[in-house]
């Protein structure tokens, strides 16, 4: 059928069993052929499409809440709800976004990104429910992965005890984005090997039902002997255990099945989990023989041969240079260690692990235990590289904070894809990290200007005993500059000029560092002299030349791929006035207050501004603002 | 015996069984005697008595690795390594710390605070010993209630699948800080009622290893006997689903009992958990007999009766008028509802909870959980009051931002113990929450005066419908001042002049604005005229109030009593100089770059120069300053 007809999904329930599979089909062509021009999650969305269709044909969105967790693999559902003519936007600026977003659809009541957010968002809305005495069903669609971070555990925990009223569907596939790692999985495993089981229990549990209560006694002994079937039969124990029904293995290719399951979900009390089985990849066979989640998230490829289309990159992948920095310092030190929070291919990880596989911890998606556990290590006298993506070192504030920085433990952490990185979208820019960490006592926070002093950087990282220390690096690649044989330590807290100037300063580090060279050539164009600083230690700074700096008196810019509110610019702002520099003309250059979406960077960073042209002019401004406040105070 | 006279608790192993009995009889009377002078947490720490004394008779401490969740009950553990001659000044300025500290000795190996850490470290520390190919013990004792957070679960889970050796103390009491919250409380309570079946199991599995192991299909027999013996038994099975050995449960209180599954959990492979079952507050009846928490940390009290000596409040205790507004106003308003992970009482929503049972949510120790679900109910139109302190906040860092912030949902947060919170130290001032909400969209921050602003704030933040909104405010009592009848709102970034003065601003907010007062007295003395400003709303701003203070050109001194890197004074020289305010004279005063210890708030305030005397001193010479600068340009 034509899917960009589609309006909403009122109309499968009209549909046929025949005309579902078709459907089913239709989709996963559309997917295939869309996906090979924009890239996106192919992997997971190929994984649902009958487990999306079927949710979609049991409950009533928008009346009942389907949450996606993660969000990546709600395509299906966008296709669904009417957005199918959008696909050849997907993840582009101003196009369709690659995450349940609300202001796209009423059907997208719930945005995610991050991992494991979706059972206490479901939990929030079946109470809001329960108040507000409706009745309609919530239903937060979470994978196997996500079900090891911490906040969907405490989320499970809550709604077991409560007994609220939900269905929650388990997404089990066994390609997660990377093999899924921690007990829990393996009591996943044992899950799914044990259908017919549950079938036996199933059928016991009908007939129990059917014993007539006559008196507390008879109900007490059906009672006692449910709870010992629950334990003689290996399924669903462990979420039986946490206060939830569990129904499955669910066969999440089979619309029968699913139908079967998720009606029979519906009619019961309580918290429900629908165990379902489905395949990463389904339909696509390179997507389905993809081991280590190649084909979860992807660039354009070529239809024909699953080949894809690579874009020409200058330099190292910036995940590849540090990690295999890391592990070729890691052969002459044993104390070397790797931690990565279910970022093993992500982060460029696989040759560290190879090499040293009892030095390499993949903790699973855990970036709270991933932290403190890095800083258990440390405390023992280990050198741990913590391996995690700006944005989800988010969820290890605390962790950073209260275990790493107050102790001023030797922790190097890997700060992977800071700044903006584009498709991703909002919930995934780098951005806030700067603002977060330099807050925190003891905290060295660095970012190189290319990736020969990004190497040199790992080797200031691992050989420094000073406490925590964190190495910014942005999504993508180098930019092809030769590399230093020799590793060599860089003094902590030094900057370098790069360009030496005596109109204005720009002090800047990492990816914005060829702007500043490009609005320094505009500016020279004009006969403004523009001094050019890498300010590769965000904290601490080199106050010796910071000083310098405002003692000659000249405008400073400073320029970050950052949030401006309590950044790298505001701590330049802070050293100034502190060391009594009141009248230094300063203007500061970043992320403003609001959220990027997502989009090409170079787009992004020009709807906020920030582009060479617009720096040279804002350098400009503050040249003339400093004279005309000396003349006006004159 | 003389506790004061014990080094370090080698001593232990010699002691016979009476000996150990009298110790703890002992180490009872010396803490309910000490504590009485000096406040503390005596419940916890009467209950782990004789774990403590068995922990370190099992094991050699620092070799072997002790580490203490959460860490308010370490008292013990401080009396048997050689520091019971500090207990008079625990908590207190340069006095003993309240929790392990590395630094007061080698048997502190790690510090806590937070919850629900301790896991994730002794992983670290297990890993690295086994890299380094020690054969030290690894013992994290973690209470029932730290293992419901997030992290704790997230470590299990890890610790389980690695089968790494460790055995974690699982200390098992009956009335944590609160009523446990969540199934795996259920879980712990059947397990605590199912003694005699462990036993039948222990034996049986005993008896198993002892059937030889001819071939594969024998073991394999033996394995599936075990298995299904596992699942029949209602003891442990959570744990063992997870991967480790469950011993117990274990009396907590009898030295035989401990000292025997201690040595037996020493001799097993892997992860084991021993599962211990103590009473808070043994030995000291109003402590045993407290049902609800009062007796969990303490103050002073009086030997004879327990009876509490209660300092003279002016005001109205900060967490009660706030919970008591929101709860005024919820009888009014149903789609108010109060969300709390496990302070129910120190948040004192006992009166809501009392009174609006269906809207109240005690989640546990899950501030991931707790933040996201409030979202989930504001999504659905609720107005959902989050009651957490500023410490415990850092936890929910990332759903502050990536669900709350940026979705933009109504969501009230009540930011309890906001500044520094006194003898519980470090771990717990709540001095980073401006600096990294502030960095978040949408957020708006208030603070007010007094509590009588404060209950306005209240009105405030629930009729607000723009986005998150959270309220700070301090530890404590308020001052006393009158209350208004009727709530209004405040018109949202609102300052107001409190005093005016035509030589320099204080701009402040919340508990420092005495501090300005008293520094404006100070001044006046010396000629000097200072406004004081309000600045209540620490974002957004009041832009219009503060142009016209730029304007003014007179020197402007930030108050805050948190931290200065990326704070609400660093907010004010960002608006300064992106307004053009190049040359404005800027001062700020707050918390530096440093962890700040445990003891009286205002000692600590002394110690970092945050007095009136030094504000007096630092206006002045701001004022000086300015008029040298002046005078230089000129």
């Amino acid at each position: 059928m034509d899917l960009t007809a589609i309006s909403d999904p009122s109309f499968l329930k009209d549909l046929s069993n025949d005309e579902l599979e078709a459907l089913a089909t239709d989709i996963r062509a559309f997917l295939i052929n869309e996906l090979s021009a924009t890239g996106g999650h192919i992997g997971p969305n190929l994984g649902v499409v009958e487990l999306t269709i079927a949710l979609h044909r049991a409950f009533d969105s928008p009346k009942d809440k389907i949450l996606w967790d993660v969000g990546h693999q709600a395509y299906v559902h966008k296709i669904l709800t009417g957005r199918a003519c959008d696909f050849d936007t997907l993840r582009q600026y101003k196009g369709l976004c690659g995450f349940p977003k609300r202001i796209e659809s009423e059907h997208d009541i719930w945005e995610t990104g991050h991992s494991s957010t979706s059972l206490s968002a479901a939990m929030g809305m079946a109470a809001a429910r329960d108040i507000k005495r409706m009745n309609n069903y919530v239903v937060p669609v979470i994978g196997d992965g996500a079900l090891t971070g911490g906040m969907a555990l405490e989320a499970l925990n809550h709604i077991g005890s409560e007994k609220t009223d939900m269905t929650v569907i388990l997404n089990d596939n066994e390609m997660s984005i990377a093999p899924n790692v921690g007990a829990l999985h393996n009591v996943l495993g044992r899950l799914r090997t044990a259908g017919k089981y549950n079938k036996a229990k199933d059928e016991l549990e009908f007939l129990l039902k059917k014993v007539p209560a006559v008196g507390g006694k008879l109900a007490a002994t059906a009672e006692r002997v449910k709870d010992s079937l629950k334990y003689l039969l290996v399924s669903g124990v462990f979420f039986e255990e946490l206060g939830f029904t569990y129904l499955g293995p669910v066969d999440g290719h089979s619309l029968d099945d699913l139908e079967a399951h998720l009606n029979y979900a519906k009619k019961m009390d309580g918290p429900v989990l629908v165990h379902v089985i489905t395949k990463k990849g389904k339909g696509f066979r390179p997507a389905e023989e993809d081991k280590i989640g190649t084909w979860h998230g992807t660039g354009p490829y070529k239809l024909e041969t699953g080949a894809f289309v690579k874009s020409p990159a200058s330099g190292p992948a910036w995940s590849a240079l540090v990690s295999e920095t890391v592990r070729r310092i890691a052969r002459q030190d044993r104390r070397v260690v790797a931690i990565t929070p279910a970022m093993p291919v992500g982060s460029k990880l696989e040759g560290f692990a190879s090499e040293f596989p009892d030095r390499m911890f993949d903790v699973g998606i855990a970036e709270q235990h991933a932290a403190t556990m890095a800083a258990g290590m440390a405390a023992e006298g280990m050198k741990p590289f913590l391996a995690i993506y700006s944005t989800f070192l988010q969820r290890a504030y605390d962790q950073m904070l209260h275990d790493i920085s107050r102790q001023n433990l030797n922790v190097f952490v890997g700060i992977d894809r800071a700044g903006l990185v584009g498709a991703d979208g909002e919930t995934h820019q780098g951005v806030f990290d700067i603002a977060f960490l330099r807050s925190m006592p003891n905290f060295t926070i660095m970012m190189p200007k290319d990736e020969n002093e990004g190497q040199h950087m790992v080797r200031t990282a691992i050989s420094y005993d000073g406490g925590p220390i964190a190495l910014r690096y942005p999504r993508g690649n180098g930019i092809g500059v030769p590399m230093d044989e020799e590793l060599r330590e860089i003094p902590i807290g030094s900057w370098e000029i790069l360009k030496e100037g005596k109109d204005a300063a720009i002090l800047t580090f990492g990816t914005t560092i060829p702007m500043a060279f490009a609005a320094a050539e505009r500016l020279a164009e004009k006969g403004i002299d523009a001094e050019i600083v890498n300010a590769r230690f965000i904290k601490p700074f080199d106050e010796e030349m910071m000083i310098r700096l405002l003692d000659r008196e000249i405008p400073i810019m400073t320029v970050e791929e950052a949030v401006l509110a309590g950044g790298f610019g505001s701590a330049v702002l802070e050293f100034a006035h502190d060391h009594g520099y009141q009248d230094s003309v300063i203007g500061r250059m970043g992320i403003p207050d609001q959220f990027i979406e997502h989009g090409n960077v170079n787009e992004l960073l020009k709807e906020i501004g920030m582009t060479d042209e617009n720096l040279a002019v804002q350098v400009e401004e503050l040249i003339g603002s400093s004279r005309q406040e000396r003349t006006k105070v004159l």
